[in-house]
């Protein structure tokens, strides 16, 4: 990370504590690690972010319905999905500190010093080992390559070493008052698993006819061992996830469409294409025959936002086994290669799976900007957050001009008819210029002020967060201007 | 509960299931006891029921905003909140059966029994000791009763009891991976908590001015002994809560409007006056100087929806001295009394709370009903949920007539311009008159009928789904139309 990126990560993260959108979980307890709270814009616009997926996903396509599945699932979820015995990290403990580390972490710090330092070879030599290690599961290799590359523990700064071990990264509970028969159960590491379980509740009652999608919009959780950069690696937080279940034989092709679909998505926004791409995994998780991120250019580099994966009917066919239960779909479609239906089959998956609190990170550190207005006369600049007026936590700030001669009142009047239909912000204290520099700095679209010349003949100015011009018009047109840049059907499509 | 109440709360639940509203958690694995999961209609009505409070509360006043804090909270919290020490239930255990039981409950339901055996007395007795032994903690008197009062396990027979303990309802999980260090932290029991260590923050980055509300919606957790009543009582549910933070002295007055103002919002729905009732608290939390519920007339019996509780300085001083952080608000404003600023002091809170999964169950009791639509001719009957339009999952459906001459593109063609701004459904299959009957279970308020005259004048057929009266309208008034009943301004007030 350059310095200036750097720095400028730093400042958003600043910014978003300071205007209320992102403040440290239990701050007056001197936080809580790798847990945030949204403030009072950021929780609206992570709404907005929220609304924006829900009404792309299945108000758009009628084929697509959304569930609201719960936190708590049966245990035996967690076995057929993998995760009770796949689910973990390489752990490996120093004796003396008693600190506890990755050990995958530590030879990919060790490969970042042999690039930093030149060593380009040994870095991909041992590049090449980790992953050959971490592929075959070996834990013993991989303590052979922290003492072979003689790491040394950051806090006692000695190389003795235990063992490295497995370590879950779900977290647990016991559910249950009955002293005998509580049971252990997991907070869900996924919200994919809650749209597998219902899918034949969901097709049977939804009669939904193949192919379908079931979107879900949820809280996961994750025992990170180490989290870290700011809400990008939590260990709670929220996932959008849609399942898209189609016949075997066709999954290739929906996974190229909605690939497409959802960097469209994306797009729509504004945001600059290059700050886009994809990454093809080249190593496919066990259930997956072809994946595709989509990264976004962080000030830390590209990174995944969401991932797009063709999930074959793996996770079906567990909890078939594991449950018992038939997991099939009748097609009743006629195959016309054998002129009979293509009767009963176990539907194959393609999966799209944002990260809200990611999307809402990226969506911060694109709108934000600290703009140099000087001019020959004098110094000036502002930070203004450019977000997509969709999004905006707050579409119109209304302004009296002074606090006497009956403006307040004539400005809560116009802002009585605009806050059925939208969320404003009154706001009365300070010079104009003051409280246009707040709004920017919070997004807000617009900013109307109601002065004398109000009371004389209807008329405001409203002044444009992104150009700052100033324009004069009708009060009664105002829900309209509004209206027509905040709708969704500007985003839509 | 009578014999027809209790039918209908049964068919409700099987309604819930059958159109796609609720299913059991994990029911292919035989479920998970007290967790409900939201089906494709549920998921809809839930988020149309959040929009409604959202709106209401943050929307429309100025001077309340949200906030969406963590699950996961630093554990001195729940200290601090006295959740640790006191939110537990007394329980007893059979020695022979290994049961666990309530010990209060089991006197209820002794009590219950002398009831219905016309032993008023008796019952009168107990119910007094109870409320003592309770009121003072008093876990050998609870033992004593279920003692003195014969009570035998109904699955062992036997009256061999073990000591009553006290059982915490918090759900606990293990944060971390050092070894030495993994914190015990809890699934949140309320999300009042993090509402109150936002406090400072939000009214200093918000430059909120008293009086002031955060509101917030989330899940929280409790580990129920006994969970009971569908989705009245689960283990994992949501909350949407507002703390109004007032200058003490004026908690009277603040909580008199908010009483009222939450019981208008639930009557703007158009549900029927007497269905509702307020009722007061006489046993107050240690917490509160006031308390009310508004409480709605279940199958079962009248039973609380929503909490009005005025809070004191309790909350916040209680993280004042937990945390050490200064939890103080300076007040400008001059004091008529002393000609002086009120300064510095803690403020006092109004605290309104409703469970969201209740307010869902009781929308869909309200709105069910088996109408008899028998003519002298012949019977007939139909399951119409009448939902009021803005909660209602689905806002239209569209029909093709029929399968061919060109209806279904029409039809399609018609939706697109609608799907933009509301959630349509498109159904083509069996005739008409079966597709009304599927659309009034799930509550669509209109259903719009695509003909051959369509294809010549570009009118439908709109069918009410409450007086199942049809009528042709021109196809470009249809979002018009839908766009009018539909306003969440017929329920904003």
């Amino acid at each position: 990370m350059s310095k200036s990126t750097d720095e400028l990560f730093k400042n958003v993260i600043a910014h978003a504590k300071e205007y209320g959108f992102v403040f440290q979980s239990s701050e007056i307890y001197d936080g809580l690690s790798a847990v945030y709270d949204y403030g009072q814009n950021g929780a609206e616009l992570k709404n907005n972010i929220k609304t924006y997926w829900w009404k792309s996903m299945v108000q758009l396509n009628d084929n697509i319905v959304g569930i609201d599945s719960a936190i708590f699932m049966h245990p035996k979820i967690w076995k057929a999905s993998g995760h009770v015995d796949g689910f973990s990290d390489p752990m490996i403990d120093n004796k003396d500190s008693k600190k506890r580390y990755r050990a995958d972490q530590l030879l990919e710090d060790r490969i970042a010093k042999y690039d930093a330092d030149g060593k380009t070879d040994k870095a991909e030599q041992l590049q090449l080992e980790l992953d050959n290690a971490m592929k075959a599961d070996d834990l013993n290799r991989l303590r052979e390559l922290v003492v072979e590359h003689e790491i040394a523990c950051p806090v006692s700064g000695t190389r003795n070493w235990t063992e490295v071990r497995q370590f879950n990264l779900m977290f647990s509970t016991q559910m249950g008052a009955v002293a005998d028969d509580a049971d252990t159960i997991y907070l869900r590491p996924e919200t994919a698993q809650g749209i597998f379980v219902n899918y034949l509740n969901v097709q049977k009652t939804g009669r939904m006819k193949i192919p379908f999608g079931i979107a879900q919009i949820g809280k996961a959780f994750r025992n990170e061992v180490i989290a870290r950069q700011f809400i990008i690696r939590m260990r709670e937080f929220e996932q959008m996830e849609m399942q898209f279940f189609v016949r075997p034989g066709t999954q290739k092709e929906w996974f190229d469409k909605w690939k497409e679909t959802r960097l469209q998505w994306h797009l729509a926004l504004g945001t600059a294409p290059e700050k886009y791409r994809y990454h093809e995994h080249t190593k496919l998780a066990h259930y997956a025959d072809a994946a595709y991120d989509i990264e976004f250019n962080f000030p830390f580099g590209f990174k995944e936002v969401e991932g797009i994966h063709s999930r074959t009917d793996f996770d079906l066919s567990q909890h078939q086994q594991f449950s018992g239960k038939k997991m099939q779909y009748f097609d009743p479609e006629v195959d016309p290669d054998t002129n009979k239906p293509y009767g009963n089959y176990v539907p194959y998956v393609i999966e799209t799976s944002i990260g809200l609190d990611r999307m809402f990170l990226l969506t911060m550190i694109n709108a934000y900007e600290e703009e140099d207005l000087s001019t020959e006369e004098k110094q000036d600049s502002r930070t203004v957050l450019r977000l997509h007026p969709c999004l905006a936590p707050v579409k119109a700030a209304i302004f009296p001009l002074t606090k006497k001669d009956g403006l307040p009142e004539k400005a809560r009047e116009i802002m009585d008819t605009l806050k059925l239909d939208f969320n404003i912000q009154y706001e009365e204290k300070d010079a104009i210029g003051k409280r246009y520099r707040r709004q920017d700095a919070i997004g807000t679209p617009f900013c109307i002020t109601v002065d004398h010349q109000t009371l004389e003949d209807n008329t405001v100015t409203i002044r444009h967060r992104d150009s700052m011009q100033q324009e004069r018009v009708p009060a009664d047109q105002l829900q309209k201007i509004i209206g027509d840049l905040v709708s969704w059907r500007n985003v839509l499509k």
